[in-house]
């Protein structure tokens, strides 16, 4: 176990007295610097940085994708870092997987088996398996490597890595749905955003929906998945288009969105259906989740959700009037994630 | 006139062509460079940056009470930067100003008189006689130098600072709200927040609001306030004490959000009335916006004014136990509004 | 004129108190910010940055080949930057000019005639024509914008600028040296370094050297050129082969270096004829340089010169063993000169 | 043991194929990354920044007086890292190491007993062994956590900490000076820069030298210091001052200077002694290097040597004008050696 620690974390000044320069896996704590000196930096855009400090690096591997990290940054608590790019903070990755995975399964009506295409973290099975109907989670993870490490270290993550309900698979999702016969009530895409010059659009193309993924839906099945930056000034690099694909292959679509602080930006989520969804009121939302879950949640609730349907008139716009289908050969892609980065996607 | 460029702007290449290298005023632009060189970076908290290229200054100026830019920025178009601030971005500044100013004016039942503390960017102004109905917009603020610049500068304003319904006042808006015996229907803080040592807290505070702004509200009059970040993680520096305050203050007091991306944050506001506020459906708030206004918004419209309005439960559940009030004793700040600023509070 | 001034400086405070917010050339000063947020990033690698401040941009331009500007930078005063690389600081370009241009003439029996290659800043010329024995200094840059540009704005070369024994030429000065049929004394090289991609390794190649630049040599004449960083870790870049080569074409071949601080690295020059040149003590330099200068150096003297004369170990053994000869086909490079830059030498 | 690896180490590819994504103590490689997202930044003064990418935490410790860790960082190999300020670099280390300890050495007659002030991390130990003459280097660190991570971490000085030669002593070096009645041939200053506030600069004091340093001095005794920066911009901050510090107390004063890289700045020593120091010839200190040392040298030599004693003419003239002496009243420091820093000398 390696946890280190470096200069610029004021927090942890009781362990300082206990003495040993030298540590293996804890390691006490910093003094009185007030300045960090080890920073985090993720190039959002090519003139566009966010960058947080890190205090320690807890854990790294790699796997024959990507590599991996846990961190320990300043303002998020620890981060997951694949390849450079943060995944995953303590701080609110509650909000993103809450958001991903909780919509869809209030909606069907009776949520049996779900079904992620990658989801390595073990946080979006978590939330799935938060649902008293929910019989059997099937998580497909490409990454061996990453499930594992995420496996031993995320420690919120644990008890459902243990559960008897889930099914951990490691596969490329893709192939898996192709080769399965059973059918789904959801189906949760936690993937990368579409990789320029990998395969990972492959999972985001009318034709895998249209093909592979909707004959696995069961009857009333809804498909939700990630659809990245939706801010203002970023919902038309892949959001608006996944979206119009999904119109494109399901009867009805439904596109939402949450700032997530981390990602320093809002982020796009988009469910679909070929049976209508319902509309329920901020009382019956809370209502269900209240009758369908075994434990509250710390972002969703009935009001939270009503926000996050509703999308501001900008990002509206722009996705009633998007055209763009992603197939084989038409991808959009976000920045950095080109080719400097593996050919991954999940 | 100063017009000065920098390496690192693609987006003007037309003008290379013409030549000389000595420029004033109108710089020509860059090449084929593929890396800034120049960087604006804004320190959020301690251990987060917010960091984005810059390729021109465009101008700048000093007053009494800070220092003034206009800078090219990459992502972003021009920003205004008041003392090392980004205050305003000409790529979502509408999102802040829209969402300030239209759902006071468009819950007030007849909003004629409009008094705006600070706002000397002139958006502010420029939103309030959107509004039909809207005879006379105060504007007041305490720096005539950034009031002049953005005159000057900010041609997206000039019609508002043109408006013979405009009323500029260079003036300490406490004092002269205090002086002032007329009534408003609408008042508008577009102050920054609140500073640390120095006044500015005291347009924040209890006293303030019970003794100095409400007896200047007509009755159905609205205060309006910005109110600092208001993400899952930052909205305790002083949104929720800024709501609370208002709580003891005013009977009926609304907290809304959205997400300003050049702020890198989610943004709150506040509403305070006496008199309970209307509650519109989308359908009837879409229609009042249409009957009232001379020109569509670009942000918000019925269903985006629901989505501020909802509130995630994070951040629903601080503000509801939130018990700090701010007064002259007990202020809160947020970061970097500190000794290194100047005693400025609009 | 367009200088402009951004919040970091804390050095004109007396030019606040005039008062209006809007300067056009000369901008008041900063207040009492103690933090910089615009920041100038040089990458020296891909995995080393040299950061500074910047409080204003004084002029800016462009030219065919380049972006041209002229900053006031914190630590190291006015600085020009071309194509987005710190060319020359005020604070310490007076070592590399000094360096540049003093050795070869003070080494030469009577210069009479020096041919400058680039050296549009002015300082090189404004350097040779420092001894008295110069007749002539010929300085030939392509670059007609940015020579225009230092005449205009680089006030310590202005008087070098309007030197009757100056005479300025724009054009390539490969093809000014080969259609020449006049011969120097010394030959200065102040260019680039070594472009990929682009001509100018061209003015490093030993058939340069031998074909077109030697014929151009008088008798006893002494070419010296800048040869890129010489530190420890660095002077394998260009710094050895520029050495090797040169060591190829001429009999005699002196290299030498001395830290620059704005470069953030120890700084290289090779000095080459056919004639030895001769060794002078520390009191033979200084004795000659107060004969023949008309005014003293900041930088070198006698002890000075020995001490840039004088390689560490680390270099030495390097440029001892060097193998790498300059020609058409075997270029080496620098860092951050590729294809992100123009095809230009000089 | 806890070696952790982060994103930005294009050169570890070989460990990449061993699979497990978990690794403790050795972590494999990265992969086909270009960007590094992970930086070490160093503030040299408030409007300067060195910052290199770090691509792992080796290793990390935490003593009574400062926080340490090994890093390996981009372009300068294994870092150490005291307090957040890099201390040392696998790279160039030897350029500071071998010009602090041998110009002392070899001009003593004969040394036998060497004391360093300071050295935990033991390469000045490490260099003074190499002298043949050497009976006995007492090394005298106040950080017992520093030395014991050195000792277990620095390989290239693990033969120097098990030499029999070698006396290794935890202590306050002026307490220890102060209570030894033996005299030594060579005492070497191997201490931090002075820090403001700190007890540090008692060891760079008038009094200290000679009251306590100058009687543990043999006859013919000498003694070398490290002096802080010496760069055309920066040797004012201290070196001139220790310099001048020294000549009210020595005789015989020499301030010599080299660059290294890794500091982005010339470094500067000075010796100090009652006798005269002799002036050997380039030839005669390679000679005397052969004659008494174990091992050649990276670095130096007779030409590095008198490279490093020619100071150039910014620096003497403002070290022959030096008046400021360092007394208990009246310390000099340097940048971001301050209030965030402990209370440490050595």
């Amino acid at each position: 176990m390696g946890e280190v620690h470096i200069n610029g974390d004021a927090n942890h000044h009781e362990s300082k007295s206990n003495g040993s320069a030298i540590k293996n896996g804890v390691v006490a704590g910093i003094t009185n610097s007030t300045r960090s000196c080890l920073w985090f930096e993720e190039e959002i855009e090519e003139d566009l940085r966010w960058v947080f400090s890190v205090s320690k690096i807890l854990h790294t591997g790699v796997s024959e994708y990507q590599d991996i990290a846990l961190l320990e940054s300043g303002p998020f608590g620890k981060v997951l870092i694949l390849d450079g790019k943060l995944q995953s903070a303590d701080a609110d990755e509650f909000v993103y997987h809450e958001a991903l995975v909780h919509p869809a399964l209030l909606y069907h009506s009776n949520p049996k088996r779900v079904f992620i295409m990658g989801g390595g973290e073990g946080s979006t099975a978590r939330e799935a398996l938060k649902h008293r109907s929910v019989k059997k989670v099937v998580m497909c993870d490409i990454d061996k490597e990453v499930v594992d490490f995420c496996k031993a270290y995320l420690t919120s993550n644990r008890e459902a890595f243990r559960s008897s309900r889930l099914e951990l698979l490691i596969n490329d999702a893709r192939a898996e749905l192709e080769e399965r016969e059973d059918k789904f009530d959801v189906i949760i895409g936690d993937l990368a955003d579409p990789v320029e010059g990998g395969p990972c659009y492959q999972l985001y193309t009318q034709s895998f929906y249209e093909n592979i993924l909707k004959p696995r839906l069961a009857i009333g099945g809804i498909l939700v998945t990630q659809a990245g930056p939706a801010g203002i000034l970023t919902h038309k690099e892949v959001y608006s288009s996944i979206y119009n694909t999904l119109r494109q292959v399901f009867k009805y679509v439904i596109p939402y969105a949450a700032h997530v602080p981390s990602y320093s930006d809002s982020w796009g989520w988009v469910m679909a259906s070929d049976e209508p969804m319902p509309k329920f009121s901020i009382e019956e939302t809370d209502v269900r989740m209240k009758q369908r879950m075994i434990s509250e949640l710390r972002f969703l609730d009935g009001e939270t959700l009503s926000a996050t349907l509703a999308l501001n008139k900008v990002v509206r716009r722009s996705l009633a009037k998007e055209t763009h289908v992603y197939t084989e050969e038409t991808a959009r892609f976000v920045h950095g994630h080109g080719t400097a980065q593996k050919l991954l996607c999940q």
